[in-house]
């Protein structure tokens, strides 16, 4: 048993962080969440749920999918820091150097967005799909683009939840909540925004309430904008407010209204529907040895897929 | 002379079309403009232009810049057509097949700004800038992202004028100028749009007249959102809007303020000068060697980049 080849994961979430070992498909050695509080303290506790499988030598990498945003340019001098984030006390914290010095053990570190936008193209609803998009709409919006397997990281990570959409003051007076942006997608749609402008979850919003619709425009507008942009050949939308299931017909029917045929694509205008779908990996996460098979594992996000290499 | 070897190539733009054959780097042997009026026609001036070169066997390929929307799947049915443009006559025209069928040598097929986009690339103001987005603000608005040397092609061209932004009908009452999608980017801050809200050509517009902060506004707010979704290492603004260069630090400026500090990149922060830019070529085309050396022409376009393959 102190000889097996295992596997460290860690989905390092706004909300919480989940840490797991795992030894291959299917198979979690053992598996903590922790509520997301300081750096110090939460890396801290990341740190001691490793620490024995690194001192017996079982574990020599561990995969983290991070949430954002992120400097991912491996030659910057803050390269795995967290950058300017709304999330108190994690602006400039260095998340992957704190981990690598801690633990002494490869770090294979990238978005929690670009870790599940890899996992659906792997295994999930993008398979065969390239390129193909992830976006997440949850607390905050987020989106990965793979392009040529990989995921598109240029000038910067992507931050496309923060693009700026149209927004009618008169329909929906609400400032927006980005502290960044005001009413930018993510200040317009995201469930921290529902919640703000409607003081209560977007999970007991009943379906036919007209709030909605305006939802729908949101979504659909940057859909269009990132199908124009980044023509994607699958778009996976998961997140909270996307269990809303109700949500996907009229999200599908907003873009083509909004597209109003101006591409023609038998894709969208014939089979919208299996264009624009939900995540599918569903709820279960993918801890996944990134160049070889994937190790997969339960959770109750979508989004979590772990970069675990194979321990060298 | 007869076996001189010649490179054939097109700007097939919405307004003109220019045709020209060239034997290398600077050197034009036969040049020729006319008016985009029916595909019909027009196609029939181009074919008759390269006739006796073809006939001669002179030339063996020719490379076509065409504007858009276009189909680019090699594999469609439809490739090489213009699909659904707000252009009369234009609607499913088959400009590649067309030229092929009627002159029976192998055509170089591209979008005019995936050319322009490919061509400040190689030679232009985004060398070594990989990725990079060239967009073009004239009659219309259009973009090329080059990753990894390449245009993208995804489900689709990339059609990001049409992207919807931000519009306050109470600074702007004007309802848009596209006919597909009313006001979205080209349809609120092209050259086109432009001349409809005001009844004059934009050219003529005094650089302090308030009109520019709408101006710059859209512009910014698109920039903003393909910095967020495409993250160019470099973004070139070409097109006769850009003409206007005291618009230049004006879309710079705003572009800092509507990202606010969110990304923290160097590039963007402290060197936006050198990050948003005027085409390098300036008003300089490019008819070149896809695969070789370049050969430079001179014309009134900057968004002129022909591809000419060797002839085989």
């Amino acid at each position: 048993m102190a000889k097996e080849k295992l596997y460290g994961g860690i989905e390092a979430g706004g909300t919480k962080f989940v840490c797991c070992v795992a030894s291959g498909p299917s198979h979690i050695i053992e598996e903590v969440r922790f509520a997301t509080t300081t750096p110090d303290e939460t890396l801290k506790k990341a740190v001691q749920f490793f620490e024995r499988y690194v001192s017996a030598g079982q574990i020599k990498t561990i995969g983290v999918g991070c949430f954002g945003p992120l400097d991912l340019s491996p030659h910057s001098a803050t390269y795995g820091f967290i950058t300017a984030t709304p999330k108190p006390h994690w602006s400039n914290a260095d998340v992957r150097g704190t981990l690598q010095r801690s633990l002494n053990v490869k770090i294979a570190f990238d978005s929690d967005v670009n870790t599940a936008a890899v996992g659906e193209s792997i295994w999930g609803a993008s398979r065969g799909c390239d390129p193909s998009l992830y976006l997440t709409i949850g607390t905050g919006i987020g989106g990965g683009y793979i392009k040529d397997g990989k995921p598109l990281i240029g000038l910067l990570n992507l931050e496309m939840g923060h693009i700026r959409i149209p927004h009618s003051r008169e329909l929906d007076p609400f400032e927006g909540s980005c502290p960044f942006h005001g009413d930018c997608f993510e200040g317009l749609a995201s469930g921290s925004a529902i919640e703000k402008r409607l003081g209560v979850r977007g999970t007991i919003i009943p379906e036919h309430d007209a709030f909605w619709e305006l939802e729908v425009d949101y979504i659909a507008s940057a859909l269009m904008n990132y199908i124009l942009t980044l023509s994607p050949k699958k778009i996976i939308l998961g997140g909270g407010v996307m269990q809303r299931e109700f949500l996907f017909p009229k999200v599908r029917n907003r873009v083509l209204e909004l597209l109003n045929g101006y591409v023609s694509s038998k894709t969208l205008l014939e089979h919208i529907d299996e264009y624009i779908v939900p995540p599918g990996l569903g709820n279960q996460s993918l801890p996944c040895n990134w160049k070889n098979q994937p190790t997969t594992l339960d959770s109750d996000r979508e989004s979590l897929l772990i970069y675990i290499f194979p321990a060298t």
